[in-house]
């Protein structure tokens, strides 16, 4: 018997019959003798709507109220869930944030979880009781109702996993894994059976967005073995992606797990740079001030005293960026700016790289061989990301994830 | 400087311009330098279908997952109301039924408020906030989320104003307050400054459905000084209905305060029932344990040790009762049944007719005068009822509104 914390997003319970499906599924769970919690985001499209009525009575709409109305998604679903498990006979129970209690700290619509009470969960568990938790939301010492911001509901079950020392985190969703890379571009993309916390960072916040990456985050610092796994399909045990946090766990761990890619950037770069300390804060200083974020940043080595600084930056924030840079440039006597927003980054995973040589150099020749040409290069550990000409990225990716042979069953 | 509690139904908060009227009225109310508390319903047609969405998942919700569905609706409206009002610059602050905290019992879906705590609530108060609270709902002993019922939220407000020991507690309806009669049928019909508690209790349950009469029993136990009125007018200090309690405020007390009517109810009549002790219950037992509401009952003296057994239900109930009463009229070798439900009941209701007589016979020859036949009467210390035939409704209620000189100005 185990005890399972099972996550299912907004289109897993879109409508009356997937969310009699959800029970279906926690149904099986439960007469295999396993305990579950079950915890459920806003019926898809409902935390939306909610927003767009707020913003009918103010643009900018009080956070604290904001949260007070934006939990209510949540909480209808947990109301129907927990009647859909009673209708096919099974004892259930559902609980607000409020109600656990999850108490998160005072930062509406964005708050972080502090602490769980887990008691009257484990109490309802050992009575035999599903346990249906809403995703989300949780709240202050005070007693005001805060949200944890956006797919905060993956972030309330792995943090109630870790609370309720769960055995496993599952998060349904409308993918049945992580793939080695979007199988849309490369019909031969295959679903990863485990994949390191670390690589799923990289391919999270790269682009492969199936979870949250604080949930992720989360999972990591709490040891909470934690599983994504399509909640349209019949699963076994086995099912989805495994993320795992132990090097033992992936002795069969491939040297590459997956090719991400991201076509949302934009790039600048400053030319002719004065070459000495302090430039790089000079220049992203005001850009951060700017509330921008910065994702890849690249510096070569200078000469004549002189450098070109790269960086790039979501395409929303591009012209808000030009425009902060133009008396920076000014500033620093730079020679000026030549920026673009068709590109796109194509990365290479894998914590297999730490350990094996020429992953680089493999990634460079495959892309030269096709003519693309590399703009800018920065590496981790467990990655090698490019940026290219957008008009290229699908050809890219298919390139390299042949060349790493991601189609092989592993 | 007066504590004010305002409670705005459904219609008044159904969209985010009714919403700012609200905030305006309210706001006028603080201007002044009046404490104010405000209750909110659901958005119209919002609690419809949030039970329309339950039934979808189960045909007869489960009670305490229902409530937890469906107080989302006024959730939303707190949060809605208190943005308004703080994007015009108001200090204000929400609370759901469980953060006030409003305790009930356990009955689900028709709680019963056992307590308030007001320490929030007035420490809100202190510094100037205008408080704004979920109708409807609260929270039992143990921490589940209950609902009062359909109405509950004038339940709610009173019930505030009776924990703060409001001032007064202003019902704000799409009515403006209590008439003679329904003005669709009279066009002279009149507003009334004052009603007493108990001439509410008969016009609301004979058909003047402008507030709950929970919420109005409530507001007599507690002495809470209510007030109904439009949410669309511009209301001076004295507009509407003031639902007044003690005797020395009725000092111009219309003899007859309006003429209530309803065309819900079915007459049935049992037919040559033996006269003797116990027969009236052998009769209603049997239509009480079928879960049928009896309103009206009439039993005339009888005579040869035979009677006539007559009462009305509600016409959703009448095939029922019926059918309900076909073994029991053999059983007790009554006669046989008459009915039928193209009825209607019209009653004549008004403290003073304690202390006046006349108020009676005055009825009967008007609706005589104009050929009415009168098919039961009933009377009570303030009223009296009639059943006629439907037909005659609107007649009937015109020429007795007419007799008893209510068009005129008080």
């Amino acid at each position: 018997m185990a005890l399972i914390v099972q996550k299912y997003g907004g289109t897993s319970v879109g409508n009356a019959e997937r969310i009699r499906n959800v029970a279906r599924r926690v149904m099986r769970w439960h007469a295999r003798g396993h305990q579950v919690v079950v915890v459920v985001s806003a019926m898809s499209g409902e935390t939306n709507r909610l927003i767009a009525l707020a913003r009918e009575i103010q643009a900018e709409p009080d956070p604290r109220e904001l949260d007070v109305m934006v939990s209510t998604g949540e909480q209808v679903t947990i109301g129907l869930l927990a009647m859909a498990l009673k209708a096919a006979g099974v004892k259930a129970r559902s609980y607000t944030g409020a109600q656990v209690k999850i108490v998160t700290d005072g930062a509406f619509t964005k708050a972080r979880i502090l602490s769980i009470d887990e008691a009257r969960i484990r109490a309802d568990l050992d009575h035999g009781c599903v346990v249906v938790v809403a995703g989300f939301q949780g709240v202050d010492e005070a007693g005001n109702i805060t949200t944890l911001g956006r797919g905060g509901s993956d972030t309330t079950g792995v943090a109630l996993a870790a609370a309720l020392k769960a055995d496993e985190c599952q998060i349904y969703t409308d993918v049945d894994g992580v793939y080695t890379t979007d199988p849309r571009i490369v019909p031969e993309a295959r679903r990863l059976k485990t994949i390191t916390f670390e690589e799923m960072l990289e391919m999270a916040s790269l682009g492969s967005k199936v979870l949250q990456i604080r949930s992720v985050e989360f999972a990591g610092k709490y040891k909470v073995r934690l599983r994504v796994l399509s909640s349209f399909d019949d699963n076994d045990d086995d099912a989805g992606t495994l993320i795992t946090f132990e090097e033992d766990e992936n002795m069969e761990q491939a040297i590459i797990s997956g090719i991400a890619f991201n076509r949302d950037e934009a790039k600048i770069t400053v030319q002719g740079v004065p070459d000495r300390p302090g430039i790089a804060y000079q220049i992203l200083g005001p850009v951060g001030d700017a509330n921008v974020d910065v994702d890849m940043i690249v510096q070569n080595v200078g000469h004549d005293g002189m450098t070109d600084f790269s960086f790039t930056v979501h395409r929303n924030d591009y012209q808000k960026t030009l425009k902060t840079l133009e008396p920076v440039v000014k500033h620093i006597q730079a020679r000026g700016i030549i920026s673009g927003d068709k590109i796109a980054k194509v990365s290479v995973v894998g914590v297999g790289m730490r350990s094996h040589a020429g992953i680089a150099s493999t990634a460079f020749r495959t892309l030269a061989e096709e003519g693309i040409n590399i703009e800018m290069i920065s590496t981790s550990e467990i990655k090698i990301s490019v940026v290219i000409e957008e008009k290229y990225t699908e050809l890219a990716v298919r390139v390299l994830h042949k060349a790493f042979g991601l189609e092989q069953a592993s």
